[in-house]
């Protein structure tokens, strides 16, 4: 058995997993803010599925977390939603639990669920519509890190010089046209959901939140097409805190991936509407892969040089 | 020996290449157009390289040809700049020749040879600069042709809406700001060289002639970004035909790598100006790869099952 924490900016989300993929317990609850209260939150999560198992065979735990995680050290960085400049979570709760404990971005955990919930051998990407954007890959059933760990930033790619500016100090970044961040901002109500307002708004006819509402379609759709004419994977798997809202979200995306479709025979070709799949909100992939973390070692690009000196 | 053929819409270029990398022999020859030209032309150079050499030992042949390559039947289509619908080219030259005989895209072609030449392990695209725009990719020594063959296509990556309308049916597509063909569309000269026209143009201070020389530069650099916000590539070895300008193609690309992340930290960490590489013109890169399609199977994506299974 096996224990997968997606660590948010607001709650643990976990499961425990038997090896032939059987969830036998889950876990909700909400998260501190800062080092001692993230790692805190993870123990007791971690405690409350051992208490409901009979079983007590727990191989491994990993945890999915936002920020820039370094996998082999085991700790994460720039955690900033959840408070935390640096922890090393892996050694402490190694420490703690006395079994392997591996700690991977949350989004990169995502696609690697997502890609075992699918099960059909093909290589995916799983795109993440939340405040930000950003994908993770997943080929021959590992996470494509690429050689810097920057594979799968196609929130960053600038589709429009005169867009919006970006966090990251670009302007037009499909981020600043799909990330929930960037629109909230665009949007500037202090709603609770306001990628919902805006859709609402939109509805009733505002012309802003009608222009926005065109943004994150047509930035989601790039995004797709991104990943589709850079690493060709066979199916986009779309999740994220905007999936909440996948209703209105899907037929969106898929509108505008047709419309770019039928100005293109070379995109058409491509087929992209066929190929995403939408997640259900609070889909538990991001727990799945943290789980799935122990048994699938990362693909650390590495050539076969025999293949080339026996050339 | 591995004999290896880059056939073009105007010469085949060719080369005899020892198993331990050394080049044994080279063939320079004019090309024909349509498939029996194509053929013959083929035939003839493979027939020149056997001719310049003592060892007879000939264990494969490759072709990396220009068009639409389907690498397991061993045939092209839409060859259009050779005048070939479709043409079975493995089939004929392995009856002719005896030896097995392999087929690629010349630009994936070119990435093979390309990284086989740099020979440090890291995984790299190969970013072609001709009349279009199109990467190969190498990973783990091998062709990345993506689920479905669109791996590394980052021509047709939009990235200005209100950008001219490129041969696929989109706008704006990277292509149309950095491919040769619609570069000389866009000038309207009739020059021999017309991107060499261009850069004099510019040079003499003509207004269009700069725009489009920035164009050029941004929409290399784009490419580049691309490639390493997406599958995340070490190196981007740039050649093509446009390469012929190296001189003034190199610090243009260079200057505008720098000039996006004069504006943005996220891009100054990826540290992109370091991780490109101009090839020489008419560096053989193609003709290499080509001679190592029979030693090097591609990279079809597939699944390792068990990983996942045994999870």
């Amino acid at each position: 058995m096996r224990i997968g924490l997606d660590v948010g900016g607001t709650k643990i989300a976990g499961i425990a997993r038997a090896d032939d993929g059987t969830v036998l317990a889950h876990v909700r609850r909400a998260t501190g803010s800062g080092g001692d209260a993230v790692l805190t939150g993870i123990l007791d999560a971690a405690g409350e599925l051992r208490a409901q198992l009979a079983d007590p065979d727990l191989r491994s735990i990993g945890i999915g977390i936002p920020g820039l995680v370094d996998a082999e050290a085991g700790l994460v960085v720039h955690a900033v939603n959840l408070g935390v400049e640096s922890l090393a979570i892996a050694e402490h709760v190694q420490r703690m639990l006395g079994v392997p404990c591996f700690v991977e971005n949350d989004v990169k955990a995502a696609a690697l669920g997502a890609a075992a919930l699918r099960d059909d051998g093909a290589p995916i990407a799983y795109l993440n519509l939340g405040t930000g954007v950003a994908a993770g890959i997943i080929v021959d059933g590992r996470i494509w890190r690429g050689a810097r760990g920057t594979a799968g930033e196609v929130g960053h790619f600038v589709v429009d010089p005169n867009g919006r500016l970006c966090g990251c100090g670009q302007r037009g970044c499909i981020e600043t046209l799909c990330g929930g961040g960037a629109l909230a901002r665009a949007w500037g109500g202090a709603g609770e959901l306001p990628v919902k307002d805006i859709l609402d708004a939109a509805d009733a006819g505002d012309d802003v939140a009608i222009a926005l509402r065109d943004d994150l379609f047509r930035g989601a759709a790039a995004a797709v097409r991104a990943l589709v004419l850079s690493v060709d994977v066979e199916v986009i798997v779309i999740g994220g805190g905007l999936t909440a809202l996948t209703g209105r979200l899907e037929p969106g995306i898929h509108a505008a991936l047709r419309a770019d479709a039928a100005q293109s025979s070379f995109l058409r070709s491509l087929r992209l509407d066929e190929r995403i799949e939408m997640l259900p909100a609070d889909s538990p992939v991001a727990a799945v892969g943290a789980a799935l973390l122990g048994s699938v070692p990362a693909k650390t690009i590495a050539l076969d040089k025999e293949i080339i000196v026996h050339g």
